[in-house]
C-alpha cells in the first residue's frame, strides 16, 4: 500500500546533489539525524554522504526501496522516477518545483504518467517533504517538530514549517505532517482519508489557503471529523476577493462565510490563527471529550479567576455556581475565607491537595475544569501540578491548567505535559479550547443525516427573466408557501381579481423589464376598494410605460409577521448555497445571515434559524407568540432543493418572508436564470 | 520628595529575619543581586547578612537612609516607623500582611499616624513591593524583570509578579513595578500622577480588580493620558456582580460596561488579558506614533499576510490597495510575479533590501507598516530585520513585524528588539496593537473638552413617583424636546384638549401607581375624534380602577421618526452614568447600547451616537434622510445634566426618543426619585 510506503518506508532513496548546502545534502542529513537509517544517495555520480552509499541506479541498491525524495532538478524527476518504479519503488516526496506552478503543466503530466505506469503514488511536486516522527522520517527541509499525536497537513510549506518550528515552544507534539505542493496525485483528500483511520494521529490541523471542489471536501470532512477532529486554518477574505459575487442575501454576510458555513457543517472546527490552532490542538491530543458546557474556575487568584470566567461565558461556557450540595462539601475542603462560588478562589495559601481534592469534586458535577495558579517566584508550583493530576485521574474529566510563575514553574510545566494535562499560557486560551472541544461534541452527537441530491425536475418557466407569477407558482409547487395570488392583465380583471382577494390588497407591475419593482413605484400597498385597484392598475401601466408591461400581480395585504429573508446562490467552490436571516433595514446593517451548502435537511434548517442573533425575536420576546419556526424550517428545507431541480437556476431571493405564529407566506420573489444579464 | 525617596533611595533598610528563607533574608539577598548598593538589615539581633551590616536601630545607621522595606510581623512595624522616622527616612514599603486586609483596620490607622508624624509616604501594606530597574532597586518577592520604559501599576501582587516574571520572554522591559496593596497612603492615583512625569516611563499599564473612586479615578486618568499613555486590565463581571443594579436601558449593557465607557472616555486603553498587555506596550515603548488607519501588510507568503489582512480590517485599519503612482515605483522595485495590491507580496524569494525599499516606499503613503516574514529554516532571518531597520529609520513611521523560523531566528528577534522595532508572534497579534496605538492617537487628536459639573436647581417635582406630565415639564424646562402635553382630569377636558392638540392623538393614564402603562392597557393610541377621546377617557380611567387615578395626558400621535433610547443610572463607582442606544424590539436583542459617565459634552454625545452598531440606521441607509444627530446629541448633553441639576434623581429612563429628519421628540419618560421603591 502506498501510504505504507510514504509514511513507513523501509529503504529511502534521495535525489539531488549531495555537496554541502545543496537539498540532496541537506536532505540527507536530516534523515540521517532524525535517526532513519536506511537512506540512499541517488545520483548520476553515485555519489554517497558519510555513511549514506550512494547509487547512480536505483536498481543498484540491494535492500527494498520503497519511497523516493526527489529534490533533483526538475527535467531529471521523470527519468529518476522511471529508474525507481523498475526497482519497485511505491511513493516519491517530489519537492522539485518548477512544474504547473511555474506554467509547464506539461512537465508536470509527464511525470504524473511515469508514475501511473510503475504505480507509484507521490506528493507534490512542488511540495516541502513529510515527515512521520513516529518512524523516524524527516522528509523535509523545515525544522523538526516534536513527536507527538497531531498531523498537520498544510498547503504552504512555508506555513507548515513556521507551524513545526513553533511546536516545541508551544508545547504540542507532531505524529506527521505533509506538504503536497501541486497536489497532483496525492492530495489533501487523500491524506485526510488516510489520517483519519492513523493510530498514531488523534487530531488533525490543516492549514489551507484555497479548495478546489468544496462539495468533495466536505464529503471526506463528513468521513472524517465523526472519527477525529479537524481544525483547519483558512486564510482569507483577499484570496478569495473574485468570490464575492453572492446573492445580494449572500453577499451580506461576506465570500469567507461560506467556508464558515461548510466547516461547520461538517463538524471542522475553523480557527483564526495559528495559535488558536496549537491550543484547540493541545485540548484534543491530551484530553478527554468535553462532554457539556458547566466549566468549573479554581484558582488561587481572585482576578485572573475572574478574567478566565468572563472569557468563558463569552464562548458560551457555563460558569454556574455549585449547587448547594456541592457547596458544602467545598466548605468542607476550604478554609473559611476561601471563596466556594465559582470561580472557586482557593486563596493564595491553597496547596497541592487542595486542588486535587477541589478539582476532583467538582468535576462530579462540571463537565471541565480549569486549573488556574498564580504562583510567585519563591513557592513551588510542582506539588499544584500534581495536585491537578491526581484530579484529572480521579475525575477522568477534562482539566485544562494555567500554572505560571514559581521557582519550578518549567519543571511543573513538563509535569503537566508529561501527563497530556494541557497548560496554556493564560486562563483565557484554556476556556476557549474548552468551548470548541464541547462544539465538538455536540456536533458529535446531533450530526446532520446526510442530504440526498434531488434530481433535476424541470427548467424555469419562460425564457427571459422569471416573472413574478410564474415564481410564486413555481415556490407553491415545490412547498414553500405563498399568499394567494393573481395575475392581471386589464383592469376589468385586476377589479375582478382584487375582489376575489379580498381587500385590501397589494398591487404590483409585472414586467421582463422592471426587477426592481420598489425602486420604479412598481409597488402599491393597501388598496381598499374596487376604484383603488382600478387606479393602482393605471398607475403601474403608466409607471411601466415604454416597457415591456405584462400586467399586474395581486396579493392580500399581510400583517403581523415577522420579516425573514431567504437567499441562494451558486459558489464557485461549493455550489447552491442557502442563506437566511432576520429581514427588515437591520439586517442591512446588522450583517445578521447565515449561510448553509445545500441541500439542507430540517435538522441544519433549524439550526439556522437558531444561529442567527436576532433568532430571540423569532421565538418572541416581550409575551410575543413565537413565529412558526417549524413552517419556517421546512420552507428552507424546500427552498435549498430549488438549484438541484432547476438546474438554470442561478440565484434566489425570497425578501421578505413572513413568518406568522401559525405558517409562512412568501412576500416577494426573485429568480434569476443561469447565464442571464438581468441581474 | 518621598516619591524620590521610594524610588531613588540613598540607602534602604531593610526589616525581618534574615535567617535562610525568611523574608528580609530573601529581600536583602533580592537587592544585593539586583545590584543595590546601600543596604542595611535592621532587626533586633543586629544580624547582617553576608556584606550587609545589621542594625537594631536605624538611627545607628551613619549612611543616609532615604527608604525602609518592611517585612517583619505587623505588630513591629509601629516600632520600625517610629525608629526610621528618627533617623529620617522618607519612605517605606510595607510588606507585611495583617492589617485592614484581615480585619485588622486599627492596626493600619495606627501605623498611618505614625507615618503621617515623621512625614513618612508608604506603599503598602499587604503590598507584594517595589521595583525601579533604572535604579537597580529591586525591593520585591517577585521575579526581576528585564529593564526597560513599561511602568506597572499592579492591584494583585501576584498577577504583577506574574506579568514581571512573563516579561523577559514576552520581550517588554519594565521601568517601574508598583505594587500598593491595601493603599492606606500612596495608591494607584499617587503612582500614576508620579509615572506621569518620570522620564524613564513611556507606557503605564495597570492590573486593576476594583476602584474605590471613580471619578477621583478618571479625573487622574484624564491628566496622565495626554503624556503618556495608559494601558488596564480590569477583571470584570464577577466580582461586580453586586453593581448589576442600573437603569434597564443601562443593565442591558452589561455592568461591566461602565468601566469601559469611564477608560474610553479618559483615553485609557483597555485589554482583555495578559498577551494583549504585553503586545500593546511594546509597541507604545518602542514605536513612533500611529497617526491614521491606513496600513501596509508586506508579507513574503501569502496567506500569512491574507490572514494578518483579515484581521486588521476586523479592528477597523485600513488595507486600502497603493494608489497607482505607488503600484507602478512598487513595480519597478519588485520582480514581475511580486504581488502589488495590498498585502505586497514580495514572494519566497525577497530579500532584505526588498524589505527595506518596499517598506520606505510604502510608508509615504500609508500611517504604518506590518512586514510579514516566514522563513524557512536553512534561510538566514537577520538581512531581513535589517532592511526593517533600515526603512523605520528612512519614514520614521510605525513598522511592526513577524519574523519567524529561520536559521538566526533568534540572533533576528534580538536584533529588532535592540532597534526598537516590536517583533509579534503573529500578523494578527501586530495589527491589533497598530490599531489600539491608532486609537490611541484618536484620542489625543480630538480630547473631550473638560465638562464642569452643573450646580444644583432644583428637586424633583411632588413627592411620591414622578408622574408623566411632571416628568415631560421638566425636560422641556431643561431644553430636551418633548411633544405638545395636555394632562386633562375629566372627560370634558379631555375633548377640549383633544382637540387643541390635533387628532390623532395618543392618551395615556396617569397614576401614581401605574408605572408599567402599556402592560396595564394604560396607553391608547391613534384616537381620531372625539368619541373616541370621551371613550379613550373612559377606558382608561376604567382601566385604573381602583388605584389613584390623576387623569389622562394626551400628545399628537408622533410619525416617522427613528427611535432612540436614553437611560440615565446613578454607578456606584463612578456616579451618574448615561446609556444611549437604537430602541426598539432590537435593543434588547442585540443590546446595542453605549455608556458614557455624565455629564456628557457635545463632543461626547456625538461619539456615543457614533458608537452603536446601528448608527447607518440614523445616518440613513437605502436614500433614507438622516435622523437630526445634531438635535440628539443636544438632548443627550441636556439629559446628562439632569443628575446634577436634581440631586434626588436616581434613575431616568426616555423611551423613546423620536428621532425626526428634523429635531427630536421624547416619546416617554421615567424619573425615578431616590429613595423610592416604586422601580
Amino acid at each position: 500500500m502506498s501510504m505504507e510506503a510514504l509514511f513507513n518506508p523501509r529503504g529511502v532513496a534521495v535525489t539531488g546533489s549531495v555537496s554541502p548546502g545543496k537539498l540532496g545534502n541537506v536532505l540527507i542529513n536530516r534523515l540521517v539525524e532524525g535517526g532513519f537509517e536506511k537512506v540512499y544517495a541517488l545520483n548520476p555520480k553515485a555519489k554517497g554522504l558519510d555513511g549514506v552509499p550512494g547509487f547512480a541506479s536505483a536498481e543498484e541498491i540491494s535492500g527494498p526501496v520503497d519511497l523516493v525524495v526527489i529534490a533533483s532538478p526538475a527535467p531529471t524527476v521523470k527519468d529518476v522516477l522511471e529508474d525507481c518504479g523498475k526497482k519497485g519503488v511505491k511513493a516519491a516526496i517530489i519537492i522539485t518545483s518548477g512544474f504547473s506552478e511555474a506554467g509547464n503543466a506539461e512537465g508536470e503530466e509527464e511525470i504524473k504518467q511515469v508514475a501511473k505506469k510503475y504505480g507509484i503514488r507521490f506528493t507534490g511536486p512542488n511540495c516541502a517533504g513529510l515527515v512521520n516522527t513516529h518512524s523516524r522520517l524527516l522528509a523535509t527541509l523545515e525544522a523538526a517538530p516534536p513527536k507527538g499525536h497531531t498531523a498537520l497537513i498544510s498547503q504552504s510549506g512555508a506555513v507548515g514549517g513556521n507551524i513545526m518550528a513553533w511546536a516545541h515552544e508551544q508545547g504540542l507534539g507532531i505524529s506527521k505532517f505533509i506538504s503536497y505542493g501541486n497536489g497532483n496525485d496525492l492530495n489533501e483528500l487523500e491524506f485526510l482519508k488516510f489520517l483519519k483511520d492513523d493510530p498514531e494521529t488523534k487530531v488533525i490541523a490543516m492549514y489551507l489557503e484555497n479548495i478546489k471542489n468544496g462539495r468533495e471536501f466536505m464529503q471526506v470532512l463528513k468521513e472524517v471529523t465523526p472519527v477525529k477532529p479537524v481544525v483547519i486554518i483558512k486564510s482569507g477574505r483577499t484570496s478569495t476577493g473574485q468570490r464575492a459575487t453572492l446573492s445580494h442575501t449572500g453577499s451580506m454576510a461576506g465570500a469567507d462565510a461560506v467556508y464558515d458555513a461548510a466547516f461547520r457543517e461538517c463538524g471542522a472546527l475553523r480557527v483564526e490563527t495559528i495559535e488558536d490552532m496549537f491550543d484547540l490542538c493541545k485540548g484534543f491530543a491530551n484530553l478527554p471529550p468535553v462532554q457539556g458546557r458547566r466549566l468549573a474556575v479554581v484558582t488561587n487568584s481572585g482576578g485572573p479567576g475572574v478574567m478566565a470566567a468572563d472569557k468563558a461565558e463569552e464562548v458560551s461556557l457555563n460558569v454556574a455556581e455549585p449547587s448547594p450540595e456541592m457547596t458544602s462539601v467545598l466548605k468542607g475542603i476550604l478554609p473559611p475565607h476561601a471563596g466556594v462560588k465559582n470561580p472557586i478562589d482557593i486563596t493564595v495559601e491553597g496547596t497541592g491537595e487542595e486542588y486535587s481534592q477541589v478539582l476532583t469534586e467538582v468535576l462530579k458535577e462540571y463537565d471541565a475544569a480549569l486549573a488556574l495558579y498564580i504562583g510567585t517566584p519563591y513557592l513551588k508550583a510542582l506539588p499544584v501540578a500534581e495536585g491537578i493530576k491526581r484530579a484529572a485521574e480521579m475525575s477522568g474529566k477534562p482539566i485544562v491548567s494555567t500554572v505560571l510563575v514559581g521557582c519550578d514553574v518549567e519543571e511543573s510545566v513538563e509535569f503537566l505535559k508529561a501527563h497530556h494535562l494541557p497548560n496554556y499560557v493564560t486562563g483565557e486560551r484554556a476556556v476557549k479550547v474548552l468551548a470548541r472541544m464541547a462544539e465538538y461534541h455536540e456536533y458529535l452527537t446531533n450530526k446532520p443525516e446526510l442530504s440526498e441530491i434531488p434530481e433535476q425536475k424541470a427548467f424555469l418557466p419562460g425564457t427571459g427573466p422569471v416573472l413574478e407569477p410564474d415564481g410564486m407558482a413555481l415556490l407553491k409547487e415545490n412547498g414553500i408557501p405563498v399568499p394567494e395570488f393573481r395575475f392581471a392583465q386589464s383592469p376589468q380583471k385586476a377589479v375582478e381579481f382584487c375582489r376575489s382577494v379580498g381587500y385590501p390588497v397589494v398591487m404590483k407591475v409585472v414586467s421582463p423589464e422592471i426587477l426592481h419593482k420598489s425602486d420604479f413605484g412598481g409597488v402599491i400597498l393597501n388598496i381598499g376598494d374596487d376604484q383603488g385597484a382600478e387606479k393602482a392598475f393605471d398607475q403601474l401601466k403608466h409607471a411601466a410605460a415604454g416597457r415591456d408591461f405584462r400586467g399586474v400581480v395581486i396579493y392580500p395585504m399581510l400583517k403581523g409577521g415577522r420579516e425573514v429573508i431567504l437567499g441562494l446562490t451558486r459558489d464557485v467552490q461549493f455550489g447552491p448555497v442557502v442563506a437566511f436571516g432576520l429581514g427588515g433595514i437591520y439586517t442591512e446593517v446588522l450583517k445578521d445571515i447565515v449561510l448553509r451548502v445545500a441541500p439542507v435537511d430540517k435538522k441544519g434548517a433549524q439550526e439556522m434559524i437558531r444561529s442567527i442573533r436576532t433568532y430571540p425575536i423569532l421565538k418572541g420576546i416581550r409575551g410575543q407568540e413565537p413565529a412558526d419556526l417549524d413552517a419556517l424550517a421546512d420552507a428552507i428545507v424546500n427552498f435549498s432543493r430549488l438549484p438541484f431541480l432547476y438546474p438554470d437556476l442561478e440565484e434566489a431571493d425570497l425578501n421578505p418572508v413572513f413568518v406568522f405564529p401559525k405558517g409562512v407566506l412568501v412576500g416577494d420573489v426573485r429568480l434569476v436564470r443561469s447565464g442571464s444579464i438581468n441581474k
